[in-house]
């Protein structure tokens, strides 16, 4: 059983990108700038929203932070969106979710310049993705198509399993997993609250990718010998062992999972530090143009 | 084993529409006007858009047809679809494909505005797809869950196995099969040419979607009694036992395969019929501005 040791490549990729960075500026470039908008105070977003702030720092990238209090309207946030849009030295911008229920997420996204989207959710990244055209991948599963490449696992022919369909995890997992490509050219079964034989169909998966958000859902009897898992649950339960009060859990029963696997990613330390460093680099690509 | 009559629902669906738009006029509403493109004078082509037109005039559409020689340039072809965008007549457009190789279909097919693209293949609709947004869902899949449908066919938990990758049949089949919704619900899973174990695969599926174009790919050992069977193939292969030379063959060897399925569509008059009217449907939700 191997390791895959998240936070180790994700210490590698923000040297790389520092490095392309430092080469950009020597080259007389322009310096990579990445916004984002917060909006109220939830506990969660500061920490993501702080944390991606810190990154940039330390890859070179400009970060512009701009706060809102929760009572902020649709229309100001559109207004601001349009102007970032148009602000040409945002190379990309995210919205920090959730937004306030009086804000309609869906528009917001869609009204942002699918160019700068380095989020990947507007609907023309997730159609291009899904077609097979370069775009802005979202920063989870394109995190872990790069874990799956730097600890080159072989995919093409494999039966993938993804464990969940939601719309910034399972679905576009199922997608890139099936493109014509490496990593990908897998058979993929895409398995969901609805699923009735969700243990049959586990044992015959060379690779799993588990993010249904089900605390130590999958355990050793799902599994066979030799599997890639890939767990992309983090879920908070109360704990005594931790200062914090609470644990980071994934979906996957770690301890009696990890000597079948040939390769698994623990939480924390797997997926989760692979998330901020792909935002990163697409919004380098963005810098850079690479993409559109 | 119920044969799924793709011509009976198709006929009686463009009885709908055609009394749909009787309303519609009746009301002093617009006619849904519907636009097509065809470049060169392939002969696939030519039958497909004569086809179109001629549902047009039957179900009471206005219908344009604009031809090229396959000479025209790329640019000309763009003016005229961002001719056609801003046209206020015109609901919906497509632009017959394949287009010669000088011409980037990928670029036309994203200078036609979302709102107007009733063949579903823009980017953002790919994505709204994707995402669960309404949407102008392609024809092929669209003419499948509307058959799926009329047959009150059970689809939630059930396991579908889609048989092909294509952009517009495996893919989006794969995407409206595992939304939450009716039809959809399913498990997923995808095969391709990489696909190792295909048979054992299809002897899992509930409903199995083939959409290979390799003739008679799926013979009856490799499903199980009760199972679902929609074939999307048409390949023309050779035969002495028509007057034109040849015979359409679905992916189904569907005389060995049908007595074990619950349901069946043939080929032809299965898919096929569905095809032209989604066509019609999407065209009737863009007079109405359904979805846009």
């Amino acid at each position: 059983m191997q390791l895959i040791d998240g936070k180790t490549i994700a210490a590698q990729i923000k040297r790389e990108i520092a490095e392309e960075v430092q080469q950009i500026i020597a080259r007389g470039g322009k310096r990579p700038h990445l916004a984002a908008i917060l909006v109220g105070h939830d506990g969660g977003s500061e920490t993501y929203v702080a944390s991606k702030v810190k990154t940039c720092e330390e890859v070179g990238f400009k970060s512009s932070l701009i706060r809102y209090e929760s009572d902020v309207t649709e229309e100001e946030l559109l207004k601001k969106v349009l102007e970032l849009n148009n602000d040409a030295d945002v190379d990309g911008f995210i919205v920090q979710l959730p937004l306030p229920k009086h804000i309609s997420e869906q528009k917001i996204i869609e009204t942002i310049d699918y160019r700068k989207d380095v989020d990947g959710f507007h609907p023309i990244n997730a159609g291009r993705m899904s077609i097979g055209l370069p775009c802005f991948v979202s920063a989870t599963p394109a995190g872990i198509l790069e874990l799956l490449k730097r600890y080159n696992i072989e995919t093409s022919g494999k039966h993938c399993v993804v464990l969940g369909r939601s719309n910034i995890v399972g679905k576009p997992m199922a997608s890139l997993m099936m493109q014509k490509n490496y990593p990908g050219d897998c058979t993929v079964t895409v398995c969901h609250s609805r699923t009735k034989n969700i243990k049959e169909i586990c044992l015959q998966a060379d690779i799993i990718i588990a993010a249904l958000g089900s605390p130590e859902f999958l355990t050793a009897d799902m599994v066979r010998e030799g599997v890639v898992v890939v767990d992309v649950g983090t879920t908070r339960v109360p704990s005594s062992e931790t200062r914090s009060g609470f644990k980071l859990k994934g979906d996957v029963k770690f301890d009696e999972v990890a000597s079948k696997c040939s390769y698994i990613t623990p939480v924390p330390g797997g997926v989760g530090p692979m998330t901020i460093i792909s935002l990163m680099r697409n919004t380098l690509l963005a810098g850079k143009k690479t993409i559109y």
